[in-house]
């Protein structure tokens, strides 16, 4: 019987019963609110952690590039949105191969991403679910007036390649509504449909039915969360399932410990402290190289000691999983099981 | 004749002659300094580029972790200095492994360090090179004082499983000469013998000859350079040898342009502006998530168009190259040849 102190470090591991609790909760609560919870696996890049989604309920998943939907469809995930433009003739190509083996919905922005695309699809004899995404307070992609968004969807729906289906934004914020409210209302004036309002993130998802006209949502970090989360008072201690186990390897003078991870391990997402020391609350990590940590013992009654595991949950769970092959499920400090992170590094 | 303009988007791509000059001309400098040059393999992850380096004249190669040296074993490389407290049973076993097949030298900078590792080879028949990492203005790992360097020496030389071989420092900086230099005159009064004196950063790479004592250098960022670099004035445009081909996947405003890499593509490394946009000078990045890079083109007089490709000079070279698979070389343009990032994410 292995537990987690057996590891080699650094160890990237999931406390299975605290990761099934955060799991049912948002399913329980989409649940009760009628909303279509499709995860987001660009958190955890694991198909078997999306079969697990699905068959608590989901909807679908979301992937946000090909290739994580080729992974996901590979291990027979049947229905998956992209909500990302998809832009050049590789794109086109992937996508046609995988609209063929699955229920594919795509998300795009401008006509410029909508024409090139339905063009490629309809030579292909294909027909493809399309949402147009909105902007938000996030100032990233997305369309900037309601107008634009019916002109559109006019336009995808005259196109034999896409078929419109509805919208989406991200976050689905109190500040994302307005324009939401507004493109759905122009929408309705104009006589077209739409069936799918797709919001998403996990700080925003227990307030997803405040949302007016939301169908589903795409949630990610919920499954873990995180030191970021943990911050912001978005979950609490006993909801974070994802850590790091490392060893301590120096302790140059009584204030420094230094660990065996860094940004290699936990990423450089979110910026200082990099992540909360589960055994030493006090301590804080100040600082990384790409594989040392820097943890101020200062205030710490007892120090750790050259070779003593510590366990540190993530400022940023997505960004760690990446840059790990591995993740380890355990249960009462005992190793369960392992995952591939199939879909880690899917940038394309 | 594929170019570099039909890869799917990102890629990782590097200009070869560019590479080529780059590595020559360190090479070049350390020949005349009578310094052996260990090219930091972290930074590329790379076996071929590895073997590259040793066909110029370096004396070994540095690994930061077992993984990344199994890697190179595996490939052949022949001397490798791990310059890294190895910590723990699991680090043992496979320090062994590899001391079996290659030439390994590690550093250690504590007794609780060397003690067990020391133990532990002994009974396995083996005997380790070893050096002592002292401190530097980075304040990460590393002892303290001259006199616990000479104390730390000596308990290695009467361990059978260690010899004491002499002293790393990183980076070796004009702030770091001072310890260096001390603890050298306490070995030497000791009557201990240091043969090897490590210095390392690539920033200081070509001042090490003004470093008293110093016989070799851990070099690896010099093989690309980067953005962090060409902003500290470290390297020229002409010298950056790595970048990202990324697209333009909307334009929402005027001012924005989103492109298809984000931390993923680029990591988090080092801040904003995240990279440097080789078609347009007067654009800065200024923003990421995942997937995404924020692009502020309000500076420019032409604006990039949803669909064009970009070139992007990164932030901090080692920390892309984790994110990548594979790394693609091109001369003019032409794609010469692809290398599996072979000891990627290596962090154990």
């Amino acid at each position: 019987m292995q537990t987690i102190f057996d590891l080699d470090t650094p160890a990237l591991i999931v406390d299975l019963d605290v990761m099934e609790t955060n799991l049912n909760r948002l399913q329980n609560y989409c649940d009760q609110h009628g909303l279509g919870l499709r995860p987001h696996v660009k958190t955890h890049k694991i198909p078997d952690l999306a079969r697990q989604q699905m068959k608590l309920g989901a909807v679908g998943i979301a992937c946000q590039k090909l290739g994580e939907a080729e992974v996901m469809v590979e291990a027979g995930l049947p229905d998956i949105l992209i909500p990302y433009n998809l832009v050049g003739l590789h794109k086109y190509e992937r996508l046609a191969q995988l609209a063929r083996r699955a229920q594919i919905t795509v998300a795009v922005d401008s006509l410029e991403v909508a024409r090139p695309l339905a063009g490629y699809l309809h030579q292909q004899g294909l027909v493809v679910d399309t949402i147009i995404e909105v902007t938000s307070e996030l100032n990233r992609c997305g369309v900037t007036a309601a107008d634009d968004v019916v002109e559109l969807a006019r336009t995808i729906n005259t196109t034999h390649g896409l078929r419109f289906q509805g919208l989406m934004v991200y976050p689905s914020s109190v500040q994302s509504m307005p324009l939401v409210t507004e493109a759905l209302a122009a929408l309705h004036k104009a006589g077209l449909e739409a069936p799918m309002i797709s919001g998403g993130s996990s700080p925003t998802a227990y307030r997803s039915h405040e949302f007016p006209g939301l169908t589903e949502i795409r949630v990610g970090t919920y499954i873990f969360n995180d030191w970021s989360y943990l911050r912001s008072g978005i979950c609490g201690l006993e909801q974070c399932a994802l850590k790091v186990s490392v060893t301590v390897i120096s302790t140059p003078t009584s204030e420094r410990a230094i660990i065996d991870g860094g940004t290699k391990t936990f990423s450089s997402d979110m910026g200082y402290p990099m992540g909360y020391v589960v055994e030493y609350p006090e301590a804080q990590i100040y600082q990384m190289s790409e594989e040392h940590g820097f943890v101020d013992v200062s205030r710490c009654g007892h120090k750790p000691k050259v070779g003593e595991r510590l366990t540190v949950i993530p400022n940023h769970a997505c960004g760690t999983l990446n840059m790990h092959d591995v993740l380890i499920g355990f249960r009462n400090d005992t190793v369960e099981l392992q995952w591939e992170i199939a879909a880690r590094g899917k940038i394309r």
